[in-house]
């Protein structure tokens, strides 16, 4: 049988959201093999870092080195994150494939988390896009992407509620400034999934191919029926995090991020292709066990293992 | 403004499904001021206990009491657990108002928990249904309910896949014996949205509004998302636990049944009203940890708290 093509991709974010939000800081070496350990496992996107200050995020300042050891995996797409244009030019001088540029939705969560406002922030995207559309012009290699993920796109926790016009308006602005993908993420853990097919299905109608992925949490326990909605509402890339590093948790058990073992889980059983192997997952998770022996990890079917009888990639049952 | 009438129903089960699980036995006192919280908190169907063998399930032996007590309750739906003749005799004599009889859909899984076939169950149930029809004709009091869950209606963890056909032949023998309500319950926690989705639709095809609750597991962390995917195929009965306490957990942090407080946050943030006031609910957990120290509860909402903003009972963002 011929493998089938995968139906979502998922976005492995861990390299980068899981890390910086730990105090270990991971060897460039340990993050290497991981990142070879998920690709090994079949992802095809990975965060790998941040192009952020050093003194702020001391756990990325190797992220150009992660790059570098990254591209040497064909197929697949190497991604960091750039919070404004100077982050973008060391994203391009390193060599990503893809850079995400995060803004949020809420005036207040934009100020307190990159002190910016968030017509500071559009302007700030304005110059990346025109320094990354001049490298490309120029660089003769495949183009750079450049994306924006919609932070607090679901609620604030400074603002309270952040209406689907803010999101939506942000969202037109980014791509009518030259965003390729535009994502919006449930930061705070506070989406519900009527709010996430609303949401997601409005910005597939305004934006069409440009609409981007979901990046999910799962605070509150609704990451994966989140997920399962924005699945329902056309979304085809989702962001999830290796054991759930990441985020915010709050609770024991809880996960920050959602966690990719039991998105993936989920969609292969449902018959949706994911190109990601289980066992090689478990493989890369090992590694990452063993180079944060210290943190927890999150996830059910690591824990519980796969069902009984479990064909794996699955076909829906009948 | 009026109250909104409630559109699911939330079937409480943690004093039956939970407090069978666990080792330590609660004081019959102790169970009645907890379901009397969570009545209080607006839970409308309690499953107060099971009409098993004492000596199999100490835990349950002060089911009859514990009946008595809940009956208090006016509005209150009290329902029990009886697995064989002998134990709907019991919960008719003391005086519950609905009867949940567990069949299971695998052959492998009935011997193994109720040392009876499949076929020797079905005639159970025709005994039980028939001794409530008489004992309904002669009560003068509102008719004793029986309603069939079929476990491992989603796979089997002794049998692995159970198939779709197995479930719905089953079913339909049970709805054609005379049960009111028919649920499945997806006992291992093997279940997927997609599946979920695809045999409650055929078991509302098949028996319209005899089609009962979906009990539902989170033992991959997919409870939720099975519970969006149930109510999206038009169930509107769910089985859950109070701090997620029974089924089987395999994991820290997993709960096997899922959590009544997570999935009564997601439906009042979708705008889908339950009826269920959250701080009462919590006071109810707050007794519950009280009276089971040494038990680990589980919910994620409960830790994260409510979102910002967020008002409850709820109404769709826009």
């Amino acid at each position: 049988m011929a493998a089938q093509r995968p139906e979502v991709l998922i976005s492995e974010v861990a390299p980068r959201d899981g890390l910086q939000s730990i105090q270990s800081i991971m060897p460039t070496a340990h993050k290497c093999q991981w990142i070879d350990a998920l690709v090994r496992a079949g992802l095809r996107e990975i965060e790998v870092g941040s192009f952020v200050s050093e003194k702020l995020l001391p756990q990325m300042a190797d992220t150009g080195a992660v790059v570098t050891h990254s591209r040497q995996h064909s197929g697949l797409c190497v991604l960091a994150l750039a919070p404004n244009l100077k982050g973008a030019q060391s994203a391009l001088a390193a060599g990503v494939h893809k850079i995400t540029v995060p803004i949020s939705a809420s005036e207040a969560h934009s100020l307190a988390n990159v002190r910016k406002t968030i017509a500071e922030m559009l302007n700030e995207l304005d110059q990346i896009i025109q320094t990354v559309q001049q490298h490309n012009a120029t660089s003769g290699k495949p183009p750079v992407v450049v994306e924006v993920g919609i932070s607090t796109a679901f609620g604030c926790t400074l603002a309270g509620r952040v209406s689907d016009t803010a999101v939506l308006t942000l969202a037109n602005k980014c791509a009518a400034i030259g965003a390729q993908e535009v994502g919006l993420s449930d930061t705070t853990g506070m989406a519900n999934p009527a709010q996430i097919k609303r949401l997601f299905t409005q910005l597939h109608h305004d934006l069409g191919d440009r609409a981007g992925a979901a990046h999910l949490h799962n605070t509150r326990g609704l990451g994966l029926a989140n997920a399962l909605a924005a699945y329902e509402a056309g979304v085809r890339t989702f962001d999830s995090s290796q054991g759930g590093i990441g985020g915010c948790p709050y609770a024991p058990g809880a996960s920050g991020n959602i966690v990719t073992e039991d998105l993936i889980f989920m969609f292969e059983a449902m018959g949706v292709s994911t190109g990601v192997r289980f066992e090689q997952l478990l493989k890369a998770r090992a590694l990452l066990e063993e180079f944060l022996p210290d943190e927890p990890l999150y996830g059910m079917t690591p824990a519980a293992g796969l069902p009984k009888g479990f064909k794996w990639p699955a076909t829906p049952t009948t």
